[in-house]
C-alpha cells in the first residue's frame, strides 16, 4: 500500500485529535469527506455512462457517522446530476443528522421506506449503490434489522461502493463472507482492512489532515494531485495478500 | 453574464433560505465556500508558479462571514501547498470563527500582528492576497481601523484575489475608487456589482444551491463541468458596461 493501514483505535484517536487538538467540527470533516466520496464515485461511474432510470443511484445510509458522510454525497451526486435515492432506516435525533436529511429532503430526493429483499429490483432499478452503512465505529454482530438488507446487497449485481469500510467488515480483519465493493473510497487514511479489498476501485478521500497529525500517526499519505480532494490508490490490489 | 446578478437584498435572502428552508448550516456553506474559493485562486496561479517566499501568500479576514470564508480558503491553500500569512485583526467570539481560526494556528499558519502601511513589503514578501474583509453584509462607511489596510492594499502590486465582492464596495454600485482586484470569486451567485469587476479572472463557487432555489430567485448559473466545484464566468468582461 502507498499509504500506511489504521487500526480501528488509531482511526478513532486521529478521529478525536481532528476534533480537539485542531477544532474540527463534525458538520465540516463530514461534508468534506462526503464531497470527496461523490468526487471519487464520479470518476469511476461517471453520470454520463449511467443507463438504468434517469441516472438513478441509491444510497444506503446507517445509523452512526458513516451515514452521514452517506448523506452528504448524496446531495453532491445530486448536484453532479445524479438522481439518489436514500434508504436511511436509523435516524440519530441529533440536530447534525436531522439536518443533512432535510437537506436530502429538500432537494427532493425519495426515500425508500422498506428495503426490497430482492436483489434484481435494485440491480434493475439503480445503476450504482453507495455502501454507507458502517464505518469505523463498527463491532459484530450487526443490528438484527441491517442483516437482511446485508444478505440482499450481497446479491445485488450493480457496483458497490462502500464508504470508508466495506460494511459488516470489521475494521482489522475485513469479513471474506461480508459484502465485497467494487469500489472502495477510504476516509482520512485507509483502515488496516483496506488490504483485504480486491475490487476494481479504492481512492482516498477526505484532504484535511494537517502534516503534523500525519507525521504522528505515521499516515504516510500519499499526495493528492493539484487541487484534488481524493487520489487513486492504484497499488491495493497487488498486496492484497500483505 | 452568464447568470444574473443578485442585489444585497436577494443575495441575504438566499443565505437565509439555505440555512432555514434547506437547514444547512453556516460551517457547512463555509466549508464548500472557502474550499471553491481556495480550488479557483490554484488554478489561475498555480502552487509551483510562485517565485516568492516559498509560496508565500497573504490572507486578509474582516470580522464577518466573509472573514471565515477567508479562514477556510487559507486552510484548503495550505493543504494544496502554499503558505498563508493571517491577518485578522478583528475576531468575532463565535464558536465558529473560533474553530476556524484554531484550525489555522493548528497549522501552523503565522499571523500578522499588525498590517504594514508599505505596500511594497506586501509585494515583495507574498505572491498574492486574498481578499476576506467584507462581503454582502457590508454597507458604507468603513470601520475606520480598516481605511488604512484598504489603502495600503490598493497599492500592493501582487494579485488580488477577492471572496465575493471586493472589500470597500458596494455590493450593488461597486467602488470606483476602492480596490480593483485581478481575481474574484463569486459565492453562491454573482453580485450586482460584479459587472464592474474588471480584472482577469472571475469564477464562480459554491456549488450547492438546490434547483428549487435557483430557479425561484432565478439564478441562471452556469452549469459546473464535472465534478468541479467552480466554474469560471468568461464573458463578465465584455459586458461590463451591461
Amino acid at each position: 500500500m502507498s499509504s500506511d493501514q489504521k487500526t480501528q483505535t488509531e482511526a478513532q484517536s486521529i478521529d478525536q485529535q481532528l476534533f480537539t487538538e485542531y477544532a474540527f467540527s463534525v458538520d465540516q470533516l463530514m461534508e468534506l469527506a462526503g464531497y470527496s466520496c461523490a468526487v471519487a464515485i464520479a470518476k469511476c461511474y461517471p453520470v454520463e455512462e449511467m443507463t438504468k432510470d434517469n441516472h438513478a443511484v441509491l444510497v444506503c445510509c446507517g445509523p452512526g457517522n458513516n451515514g452521514g458522510d452517506g448523506l452528504v454525497c448524496s446531495r453532491h451526486l445530486k448536484m453532479f446530476g445524479y438522481k439518489p435515492t436514500i434508504f436511511y432506516p436509523k435516524r440519530p435525533s441529533k440536530p447534525l443528522f436531522e439536518a443533512l436529511y432535510q437537506q436530502c429532503e429538500g432537494m427532493g430526493m425519495p426515500v425508500l421506506s422498506f428495503f426490497p429483499s430482492e436483489a434484481h429490483l435494485i440491480t434493475d432499478s439503480y445503476n450504482f449503490v453507495v455502501d454507507a452503512l458502517f464505518g469505523i465505529n463498527f463491532k459484530a454482530p450487526m443490528r438484527p434489522e441491517f442483516e437482511p438488507v446485508m444478505e440482499t446487497l450481497k446479491k445485488v449485481e450493480s457496483p458497490i461502493c462502500s464508504i470508508d469500510v466495506p460494511s459488516g467488515w470489521d475494521i482489522e480483519k475485513g469479513n471474506a463472507n461480508g459484502l465485497q465493493p467494487e469500489m472502495l473510497i477510504s476516509l482520512t487514511a485507509p483502515k488496516l482492512c483496506a488490504h483485504l479489498f480486491k475490487g476494481k476501485h479504492h481512492y482516498l478521500g477526505g484532504r484535511f489532515v494537517p502534516r503534523t497529525l500525519e507525521q504522528k500517526y505515521e499516515l504516510n499519505l500519499p499526495p493528492y494531485p493539484g487541487t484534488d480532494c481524493v487520489v487513486e490508490l492504484k497499488d491495493s490490489q497487488d498486496d492484497g495478500n500483505a
